[in-house]
């Protein structure tokens, strides 16, 4: 998972770049990079770690220019590399480009095997290299049709930056898998915004134009902004992952809120699976919004029952020998006062393992609970992600190899039930409006047409469903890259 | 403000203070040490920062030993300091000792001045340091007895603990103002540990035993653990601000549970100023218990309209030139879906300058709210607190200096109440039980008789009455350190 | 300038490569990188700084296999630039493949252009880049073929070491202008080492075999060691600046001993230019076995005049106000036992902007020196090298714009002089054996015929005369990199 | 072995005690610190490594004040403590003192007993430590009489620099066992430093004025610079061993030039210990000037016949496995050309364990030398030091255990020899004048007589002798200190 930002036309680009990094951090917290062009030259940094550590005042000043693409980067199996780090930058016969990506692509391999065969070079495992050299070699001569032409090569889920010298380009694959949405400053309405998420125009002081259509490049130059639609038509295939857990709640992502879609599978959990009880308790922080509505809808009180540390690091140390195993208690602590013999309902968005799972309840129980009833705001999940998320091999999903009384058992839960799929993409589709995004939706339509609103059909929920909807077939030749940098 | 820690008898004592150390962090995050013996000889490490990044595994395999004490502390205005790093240890006529100190004396001064006069040397501006002097000089033998003779002549908060080469010992002060609790391990019922706050023993699996008593000297040494008042007795009077905003929420201390007694003061405030609207937010994440009790108690719908961000470093840079002021916004982010066109509720535990607040007013605003009623479960802070914790000066609280209307008007909001004085203290007088930790009371009565019941009477509330219980006289040569580290 | 290093078959490829690379540290302190093969896979790791700062211990555990190159980079003027770190590694049709480069491609911009054109990026402005596309697009089959075929294309100057799955490969440009050799672990003579000087040997106890031949290819595998001339032959032009101030005395280049060829030139200076005074001093630490040399023919003492800091680091701070300008003083600092009341004779190896100089002659003086006279043991440094030592531009040479004359007046010294054109490559030439590297040529004669011996006519001499043996055509479109890391 | 600075008077006072500690770095590479006054406070910075990377500009823009004194610390025995770095600076009744401290006390233990007896604390093992307390329970008024009245109750050798609010206070022990020295500015006649060494009066562009004399102590503040000798008065002593070794050869200590002194003791060696060689080289950098004494008396040769590394780190790796023991060969390279077949004197100033003079043999006869005889300009050591410097225990020392036969037989030397004690007590007696330091003795008489000459009694030669000046009586109690800091 990665988040991606760019802004065209104005004298902090690489400052503001970086404040909507640090909104979107959230979308991955190993690597941090931005790339700037001051019209004639880019200015790229980029490292391992967080935000503020990649970027020191200093380092900010040094990106000179108006323009300016950045990307934070979540760790992946391979292993942490900062030659991984994006945007990536080249040069090429036409200038420089740099490309800043979130997604997946599912024919990367074979690209890559027949640009090798014409005599190209790789320095990473990354997709968005394939991508670079496929405009490279492209035979338009505009920039935007060269990276069009490239990206009709490419399958699979793809939310694309790009910086030119003087341009900045937007793209989201025909099946709009990625959200990416286009902002514009409030005090210099010339000044346009790309990102992953809206909910980093707040802090920039930028307000929600409208998402970028699934298919559609959306250019920004000295000429203005404007937009084409160069891909085949694909049905739309957001992924409803995004809302389940991994989008902030305060983004509004094709029209629908997070938050209020959270809610939704909260109270669509309640209908489908009630419970007697005396209390209702999230696992913090990404399932409060579900579990609040799990409290309206079962006229359960709502309690902060388990406690989150602000304090856990990614290096924190393994204690040995007799201590062990405490794993989520350094996140996660229950609050005896709420738990103390009663029968408590705890929301959570997800199970994956199983492992997280098991360590709260019997914390709960520990800390008194009488009984134990988990609730899960999506279905079983069963099936890898090939479009951008870092998830598990199958055999790792507990839901892939037991069924729910084997979980409910592993877990040791009084009970356990998952919200169906049904219900899960219709409590989605029936969250209407979304706060202000939405509002402004008019104010560019010489942009383009509203977006049309989702239905049940509008979603990627393969890694419920295992309904996939770009084939991912591991190519014959499918390899680790030879060359590992340490 | 501080958090200490301490443990006797475990083969990982230097690790469990380490994890205990983590659990304490919100007491302190700009120093982190700690302190072992193996019997012998004492083991040292401080440092600045974070306790994951003061402590990386090498160094806590260098504290050797089975007995530890710990510290974490808070920024203070004399600015971050490595030599004031606790626990502070040293070598004197009857050996090695060590302490860690969570309060402030009143009379430091003073008795640093009378130390100086018979030819002690000091090497910080720590208060901790004219303790250590005054365990030196004591003419008593044992060291429990030369520690009990120290602390006779000091005067203020002060809840320590003390390490020497064989034996772990825990004092809080006659008035009891900042909280000290007993805790023992499930997995070994000889190994005793004391804490700031008892959240933190879930974590290193230990179980509360009972709160250290105001006046109370708890020994912990080969011969087991026992207990002592060495002090002339007074009436308790523990800080009110622990519950208000300090401890964390999982805490029971003396009796009361923080996550309790906090909802008691939203349903208190909403009895004492209801308000037409149509939901109830937090500033979070303090403000969440306070909230859920007014919504409980208003039957207004509590929903998350501020997130709270997990990335906010200490070391975030400043933009330049057109961006500014924006502050606040890299923490909280507002949820549009939640306040577009509402009447909103926001509950805060406290308004220091106000800077804050106005910045959070103008924020619902701007994300759709339609009327802001700010409700703040506390009264009007107006007096600096001398017992540890770090306030501005009087004349930085607004509400020293502005009424009611005027602090309305400043932070922009449509409405604005606090929490009468009578009204808090009923409240966290009238919260009973408090989960688990009351239920051991009785395990080790051996120990003590239990705790007297907090009545009105039993609390510090002198941050808004201006009551102090007790005098903190400036001395006339008052004075910072002639000495500045950098 | 740089260093580059290889191993083929030992245990501790990657050590033995460090090892190397810290005897080779005077050729380049700016970055340092190691590529090792396991057989199946390259693993790499390249960083900014010393080779000690480069390679923590778990780094170096981490590049695991039988073979690996090395790499030292001298700071360019184009900034400290990690993604110039050298050894380049890549993917490509064949296989991975890593280049290590000594030297400067006069052609680069020319092929770099005809690689955009076909579709190549570039992610550096390294030559090294270049080479590399040059070996993915060559038509040949066996990859010690496609690296020769690359290198026909390229002009200028290189020393490469090549490292694949399998394979080792050194190759040494026709004109062999910068040095190279081959060496062979004394424990295991199946070991075989190539490096850029022979100095660095000792430390990993392996034995001088004998030079790599201008034009010549060596590569190492499973079968063995195998040498080929895939190149026309060209006139041996060997850089003489190696032997006057960048080589390690304790090497050994083409059969030429570099600590007699600067006593040489000594010799030879005090012949040409003799002066009546009371004592010799060297610069040190290059100037001294010229100086050595000076003071043997003249017949004068020679005493330690000027002594040299050992701790002078990169990051020196630069004091303020009222105290500037001491430049040298923090790395020389001068005997005034030695020069109190004396005519002193300082021999250095070379000026290039004066500034230097002037301030030793100063600090000669103040320290009581009577006269100072100045002997260079190379002519006037006029023209630029393009062969891949970083001097300054012309007009930045002080001999480019000024006399004899003029130079001494400017330096203040008493009297200058320099060594002749003839005189300089003379007293090279007449250098003849050169310690033990000599004996062991004839222990691989299986390899090769022993390099013939040097003339006058085997030596670029560019930078003094101007007489460049490649052309160095700068090309039209020939810019900075459009891309700048910072 | 440590290094003092001090300076009085100028606006950029921890700028120049900066680049004061840079030049007397040889003296102390573990940690390093710097304390200045502004008359009123007093500012501290200190850390753990070199100069340069402990004081980053902005720390010392930090450090404030028109007077400063500063320290640098050689590792020892007990391990890198940052709480062991000086100068040490306290508070206490009459305001704050810093003291920066170069030498050893022989009766420290005592002395510290009796103060924890009377009640003080000890936060470091550091001698200076029982200085400052000395300082703050005199019964004296003047702080300069408290000084000295602490030091009257200490035994050992000790050159001290101490900083009061407005003062700067300069002493060296009655024996004089340590150098120290006074400048001044050559651009402020009114700006005093202190050094422990005069080498570093060039770089912050001072001139050397006299030596502190044994039992002296100078103050200066706004009135001036004056003179007392408080202590009763005793033989001098000066460690010869600081001409052997320890100093600068740029400095001239007690009117005797360093570099002088060692090319006496390499002449002197030559009349006592000829030998039938083909050519004299050094052990390099402190082995140089004896070999050229010892080139010149003998008419043999003077070459490099080893080269010595500027890249040699503190952190080197050891390597594993297969490759071990290259120790020496980090650092030090034999020139094959100088050595191969030759009869090769090799002069070092001393040998302590022999291990290094082991490799060293075996590196000259692996790089061809015929015959290697070992020249030594000293003594063999056999006892250890009590007054400073970081001496190996006398079972380490191999001439205590071993005698001339055995060593030589174990370094594999062909002969070995060593400097007589009489030899080298009269070679540096006769050693006069000493460069510019000499000449200025009589600028300024107002302060004092001209230091006598140094006779043939004026030394301390105890690790060679076992004649020590000073008893050093290990305490009964003696201990390591029982808190170790990690």
């Amino acid at each position: 998972m990665c988040g991606v930002f760019g802004i065209f036309g104005h004298s902090e680009a690489a400052n503001l770049t970086y404040l909507g990094l640090h909104a979107l951090q959230h979308r991955g917290q190993e690597s941090a990079g931005i790339v700037t062009s001051d019209g004639d030259q880019l200015y790229a940094h980029r490292g391992m770690g967080h935000v503020i550590d990649v970027f020191p005042t200093d380092q900010i000043d040094k990106l000179k220019g108006n323009i300016a693409i950045g990307h934070v980067r979540y760790s992946t199996a391979g292993g942490s590399l900062l030659k991984n780090a994006q945007p990536l930058a080249v040069d090429y016969a036409r200038g420089s480009i740099a490309v800043a990506h979130n997604g997946n692509l599912t024919n990367a391999e074979a690209l890559r095997e027949k640009l090798e065969e014409r005599g190209s070079i790789f320095q990473s495992l990354s997709d968005t290299e394939v991508i670079v050299h496929l405009v490279a070699i492209s035979t338009q001569r505009a920039v935007e049709d060269r990276v069009a032409d490239a990206l009709t090569l490419v399958q699979g889920a793809y939310s694309l930056v790009c910086l030119t010298e003087q341009s900045l380009i937007a793209v989201r694959d025909p099946h709009g898998i990625r959200p990416l949405c286009i902002g514009v400053l409030r005090t210099d309405p010339a000044c346009y915004v790309i990102a992953s998420e809206a909910s980093c125009f707040e802090l920039i002081d930028a307000k929600f134009v409208r998402d970028v259509e699934p298919g559609e490049m959306v250019i920004v130059d000295r000429r203005g902004i404007r937009s084409s639609h160069p891909f085949t038509h694909a049905r739309p295939r957001l992924c409803i992952f995004e809302f389940v857990y991994f989008a902030r709640p305060d983004s509004v992502i094709d029209g629908v809120s997070v938050y209020e879609a959270r809610k939704n599978l909260g109270r669509r959990l309640a209908d489908e699976h009630p419970v007697d009880a005396d209390v209702v308790i999230a696992v913090p922080d990404s399932g409060v919004p579900a579990t609040i509505g799990y409290a309206e809808r079962s006229k359960l009180p709502f309690e902060v029952g388990l406690v989150r540390s602000h304090y856990v690091g990614r290096t924190f140390i393994e204690p040995q020998q007799s201590i062990r195993h405490f794993g989520v208690k350094l996140k996660l602590a229950p609050v005896a006062a709420v738990l103390e013999g009663k029968r408590v309902v705890v929301v959570d968005d997800s199970i994956v393992r199983g492992t997280t799972s098991r360590k709260i309840v019997k914390m709960l129980r520990a800390a008194g609970a009488r009984e134990v009833h988990m609730r899960i705001s999506s279905p079983p999940n069963q099936w890898p992600c090939y479009y951008g998320i870092d998830t598990p091999t199958r055999s790792e999903l507990i839901a892939s190899s037991h069924n729910l009384a084997e979980i409910n058992q592993y877990i040791t839960s009084d009970t356990l039930q998952y919200l169906s799929l049904d219900g899960m993409v219709n409590a989605i589709v029936k969250t209407t409006g979304g706060g202000s995004n939405g509002s402004s939706h008019r104010h560019l339509t010489t942009l383009n047409e509203p977006v049309p609103a989702l239905t049940t059909e509008s979603f990627c929920h393969a890694c419920w469903s295992g309904d996939y909807p770009i084939e991912f077939i591991p190519h014959p030749r499918h390899r680790q890259m030879r060359l590992l940098d340490t």
